[in-house]
């Protein structure tokens, strides 16, 4: 299986008692789920869908990619929390965090409408100067106010531009299938529209045409990225919690934060690209579980980087943390270290090894230090990073999160909280 | 002053006799700080360097990034840790995020050595081909694993590409006044070179050659950095809890995480430049006082961005979050919001109003929302963005985290976690 759950530095903090203990309620929580009992089973179209996907529609998403792809030098994807992370999460992934500015022949893509800073909306309208765009609206009622702002901005960039009938071409909408106020407009201006399915929410997205057109248009395989969740979807649907990893980290993840008062995730990987792929999980995870005044608080940070950083935190702050690693055993290309002339930073005794050699290293000695310091260690083992392998992993948190929710005793797919601030803000917006 | 603490969305959470009862520790902080009496007190150089720092080296450094300046295309900043995040922090908030992509007049800045990653580094490499590279390797001793690796592979790109000599006057190394192997070979060579002074840690060091070469030679005033500084240094000199919001702020996030049990800091700002700086006060405050199995966790978000992810759990998760906005007044430009040809996102209503009124309203919606669910919140309220108010910021911080360090009991200068996972590593790379 390409995603494999290790949990040798869990050993002294968890014992066979506290897994027998919870197993009542995992199957309770896989019931819920497969059978459609628990809350909110109205938002579970993500559990089949690497089976269930619209193929016509998932054919138009990549023939769009590619009709995109060679008048356009700049994409710009418009959309906030779910509308955008899984899409940005993938791509920096798959491809590099420094996508942008690598040598290739598909778009450089900027994510806008994500916050409501002019500072930031100036800067990429000046890197968009002189440069050929086209721009994916992602909201499923085209009134959330981030994006909406944003989409203002650029479609009157595009009509300047261009004229009204070219920017037309050139703005794609992935929205609700007949409802909102974008799908309204969509209809009205001609913009050719891909479908946010009505039983998938925001942060279960990524595998729909919110993540996928993005995804396609950086040149990534959607073929194999769905292949691999499809993969997933079959490994991962055993009840039984001693044969299925994924249950198994949504388990342990609630005995560490019920029994053993481990409030704090720290998800973390050894590969800068992971980045985004953090603040994807920080949004599944803190989304689907913090309510009720429960939850685990989701963190991240990039090894050895933040060894730096929160390393020494981490090693001896408050023991109230556990760190789950994603480890991806091969990286794109190796660098061999060879000897230098006069081994003049005393490293030469590496000559010979190769980087991830020592990236494996650090990740092996970092494991131990920390177990031995007190905080749990889980660590999901990969192969590499493909877009099989990705897709396969996104499935695998997806389900994580609902289980572990479900297990929690939350709904997994509501966020009454987000409104709170919303509600004050338009208050003040319309005095 | 640049920097104006608010607590008036605390009140319901800290009562007037919290602040008498913890008055006595600040007194006691300020003279370990300024007596030079506390744990730690030989890394305490940094309190008067806005006002002793060497003139000599500070015109250097700015003469240097002058000269690298018209010849390079890409300056490449190796250090992890302290040796690179202030740096980077700095260009972020005051430049963009986006500062390499955006058009001007200096060059490209990216940043090295702070990961193990051999995908990362392979993509570096292939972003500087056909490039005028210049590096600024900082490191104390040459010694840390990753900036050395990082190091070699550039030093060799250069001599490859320019020769021996050419290359000598394009490494820039700051590293220690006369000790370690860096500082050995930069002699051997005829790098030029600035120093990291002996009684300033890494996490204290944004302000020294450290942070300053980098910032200047991505066209950042460092005189007006500094002078903000050194203003901060005059402000917050006042023993008096009552004058000093910078004791203030300190006091506050100990009486919150001591009798309030809130043990999670959520370092958040309206502006997505602000994200390297909470990286920065990440490192700053985590390394300062994750020790002794005590400390606020520090986590970061930027507003609106990760209300649409992180807010759920903020609204309505586990109640040990506190949280600290840094508020900017005015964006550089602002945004103004026009009505449109029927107003077909409902948005309308805000035509005349700019992007920055919509932003300050979801900043005060929010802070009352949040306040209602149980979570506290201090504000950090500053006019705007120059070198000037950040260089006033960075001594606030700098002096908060070393008295709140000490208000907890711990020495803010030291990190002996740091060490566990290399000593590990280390055996492992020798078998």
């Amino acid at each position: 299986m390409p995603v494999q759950l290790n949990t040798e530095y869990l050993n002294s903090f968890i014992s066979y008692e506290d897994y027998e203990k919870i197993k009542p309620s995992v199957s309770l929580a896989h019931d819920f789920l497969h059978k459609k009992t628990g809350l909110g089973s109205e938002f579970t179209g993500w559990v089949t869908l690497p089976t269930d996907c619209d193929r016509e529609e998932f054919f138009r998403i990549q023939e769009t990619a590619s009709k995109i792809s060679p008048k356009t030098d700049l994409f710009i994807v418009i959309g906030i929390g779910g509308s955008y992370l899984g899409a940005r999460a993938v791509i920096e992934l798959i491809k590099s965090r420094n996508y942008n500015d690598l040598p290739k022949a598909t778009p450089n893509i900027y994510f806008a409408g994500n916050s409501i800073s002019a500072t930031d909306l100036n800067d990429l309208l000046k890197i968009c100067e002189g440069k050929d765009i086209s721009i994916n609206v992602v909201s499923k009622s085209g009134t959330t106010l981030e994006p909406a702002l944003a989409f203002r901005v650029f479609k009157r960039f595009l009509e300047e531009k261009y004229g009204q009938e070219e920017a037309r071409k050139r703005i794609f909408c992935t929205t609700d299938r007949q409802n909102g106020k974008l799908k309204q407009l969509a209809d009205e201006e001609g913009y050719e529209t891909f479908v946010i399915p009505e039983d998938i929410g925001g942060r279960y997205s990524v595998l729909t045409a919110v993540g996928l057109l993005p995804i396609a248009v950086a040149g990534i395989n959607v073929d194999e990225l769905l292949l691999g969740a499809k993969l997933a979807q079959e490994d991962l649907a055993c009840a039984d919690l001693n044969q299925n990893d994924c249950y198994r980290y949504a388990a342990i993840r609630n005995i560490l934060y019920g029994s053993k008062a481990k409030s704090i995730e720290i998800l973390a990987s050894y590969e800068p690209n992971f980045a985004m792929m953090s603040e994807w999980l920080k949004q599944l995870f803190g989304e689907s579980e913090g309510k009720d005044n429960k939850g685990i608080f989701p963190a991240s940070a990039i090894f050895s980087t933040d060894l730096h950083s929160m390393g020494q935190y981490i090693q001896s702050g408050t023991r109230n943390i556990f760190e789950t690693i994603v480890y991806f055993e091969k990286p794109r290309n190796d660098i061999l270290i060879e000897a230098t002339d006069g081994d003049a930073d005393g490293l030469d005794f590496l000559s010979g090894k190769t980087i991830a050699f020592v990236n494996k290293s650090a990740f092996l000695g970092t494991l131990k230090a920390h177990a031995d310091g007190g905080v749990p260690n889980m660590v999901l083992k990969m192969p590499e990073i493909t877009p099989f392998e990705v897709g396969y992993l996104i499935y695998f948190f997806e389900k994580a999160c609902a289980i572990s929710s479900y297990i929690l005793g939350v709904n997994p797919f509501d966020q009454p909280g987000v409104e709170a601030y919303k509600k004050n803000m338009v208050t003040l917006l319309r005095q």
